[in-house]
């Protein structure tokens, strides 16, 4: 068995195995890019607005034509033309004229305002304007939005509506994105069931706990199934996500032996880079990369098995997409103390009561009892007194 | 033009008409149903743990036969056996004799405790038990999890890594989930470009933040694209919309001319139930069902058109799948005094600070300016004064 080294240390070792990994991209229209992350930095290839505009219905001016227009002195103005939406106008606006607009209409050169159409009658081809206005009021000119040439979406960036929506408005209709990582979730263990299950025999929860897990970073889940503590099932489950996946997750193995034949799997398919991690719970977390891949050894308890992949898994994810670092989402206080356990960091899933603290959950009342009340989990760090009741803790969201 | 109502009256409209539609539903296998939403309760069939279990490594025991064991005075155990992982024990224990077991594994019939493997020493066949235990110490009871017929998940529950964990543990593979609604987004404009613009044309962003925002709330985006202020091409769509989804969203149609279009096509096809909502933006809205399906005209600006979907057709959504409301996230003092404008609701995007104060955006700096700097959305409610500087205001997450 390897040292065992803290989290920090664990992660960053998976991120600096993960430099050496390519990640495919592709390109996808922008109706299906939702929930990808951009490959490439977006740059605008136009102006927003790409021309002058009015933001009022009315009529377009030179301003200097209504100064001093008032209520009991309009200015007088011919109308020289209507100008129609998606159209530029085919004539030019001169002094003592303006022309027809409405909302997003393209100003008529010489036109430099808008006179809201409420501030103005109309009567056999001229139009009274009883309020002036001052150059570029109520209008938007090239470029307020977005300049020609300046980066509008990072690579990285998860696409939800908003980025979708800012894509759209530059004209953007495909983007290049990364590629789904595969990642193939096998669980191993002689007690585990598929469904049906005899007497002294667990239901599987981990090669579906971990398939959702990973399809919410945004990869897709190779299910792998469960296979017995026997090396020969394992080694073949182990060569096909391999071949299918770009990451191989292995859970389970609970007791000392197995744990060593995992070890023992990966060391001769690879490398193992550590084994053992400071974290309680998730200490007997493997790591190692075959055939260029990542490969986790992840506890078989559940929620242990959920910990390790959201703090050690979705950091190769994220090193491979160039995502964020995935964060605490809130600070909250804690309902009550919460004793220290020195030398690992310790995880605990808690749910926020009436008041909006966070109250732990005992693993101890049961996998399902604890997942369907959490609302997330809290970081107690190492050598520390414990958690006192009130403190303000960083709470991940499940 | 029909009165104007408030948006609480028009969300209610909404689902009124809504009750009439009957979703349709269907059975997806458990891998393939994280973000579905459940069409049923979801009843325990099985009591979790489905066996008395221990929860540790070392022997089953009689508690009784450990009372009064210490350091000095340890109880001697006759080994009767391997208790198997997956398997349920063939022997039974009676008083004097204890069985070898890991954590997890199934007690064997008489056995009621578990002592650690670290309070015992085993030598030739016998186990010393160096700390006695109590009836029930280190295990877990059959139904302890779960009891058999009790309602785990809620029908209109969207199922996320936890959900599907917890069902997984209870050994459900497939589950019932409603079919995911098809929505048809259509842009309308004679200015609407898709991709490549002619001078005073704009792009289409509707069709892409609109299918984006279907997606997000678990429907299936139908995008029609953008077609002209043209009645008969409106039409066109609307009936391909009608024929390939569930519910039609109509955007654009920004001048008074083409809005009362809107309305008189939806009252060829159907009727319309509102026109109308006090709401800023989104006062021009208009409601109807044609064809037994609904169908919204939605604003042409892209934020307009944004927040009506998320505070109108989410809600036709909702009672469609029994979601929860879409409330908002947090509660976050405000930056800066908004003033009110009386009458109307008034909904506006803000970011937050580095204090996590909310500073509103102003719609005027742009459609990507906001779209891209925005965390969320406020309400500022009909007739109060504006809301102060540090007033803590729900925020509605983007």
């Amino acid at each position: 068995m390897l040292q065992v080294i803290t989290r920090a240390q664990a992660a960053a070792c998976v991120r600096e195995q993960m430099k050496a990994v390519v990640p495919r991209t592709e390109t996808v229209d922008l109706h299906r890019a939702a929930g990808r992350v951009l490959a490439e930095d977006i740059t605008a290839m136009l102006d927003v607005p790409g021309f002058d505009r009015t933001t009022v219905d009315g009529y377009a001016v030179l301003a200097a034509d209504t100064f001093g227009a008032g209520a009991a002195v309009p200015a007088e103005l011919e109308i020289a033309g209507d100008v129609r939406m998606g159209e530029a106008p085919s004539f030019r606006l001169r002094s003592g004229q303006c022309a027809r607009i409405a909302t997003g209409g393209m100003l008529p050169a010489g036109a430099d305002a808008a006179v809201m159409v409420e501030h103005t009658e109309e009567d056999a081809g001229v139009c009274l304007v009883f309020q002036g206005v001052a150059p570029g009021e109520n209008i938007t000119r090239r470029g307020d939005d977005v300049k020609v040439g300046s980066t509008k979406q990072q690579k990285g960036t998860t696409l939800g509506s908003s980025q979708i929506g800012v894509l759209a408005a530059l004209g953007v209709r495909s983007v290049p994105v990364f590629q789904k990582p595969r990642i193939a979730v096998l669980s191993t263990g002689d007690e585990l069931a598929n469904g049906d299950a005899q007497p002294g025999q667990v239901q599987d929860v981990n090669s579906f706990l971990l398939s959702a897990a990973a399809e919410a970073c945004g990869c897709t889940a190779v299910p792998l199934g469960a296979v017995p503590d026997d090396r020969a099932k394992i080694c073949a489950a182990l060569e096909q996500g391999l071949q299918a996946a770009d990451m191989v997750l292995i859970s389970g193995g609970s007791s000392a032996g197995t744990r060593d034949m995992t070890v023992d799997i990966l060391r001769q398919y690879g490398d193992v880079l550590f084994h053992g991690v400071a974290m309680k719970p998730g200490k007997p977390t493997i790591f190692g990369m075959a055939a260029g891949k990542p490969v986790f050894g992840l506890p078989g308890h559940p929620l242990a098995a959920y910990f390790v992949f959201r703090l050690l898994v979705r950091e190769a994810v994220g090193e491979l997409l160039c995502l964020p670092p995935d964060r605490p989402l809130a600070v909250r206080p804690l309902a009550v103390n919460v004793p220290s356990n020195h030398g690992r960091e310790e995880f605990l899933c808690v749910r926020t009561d009436e008041n909006g603290c966070l109250v732990p959950l005992h693993t101890k009342s049961g996998i399902i009892s604890v997942l369907a009340k959490a609302d997330g989990f809290i970081c107690i760090p190492r050598d520390t007194e414990g958690l006192q009741k009130g403190e303000e803790t960083e709470l991940y969201l499940l």
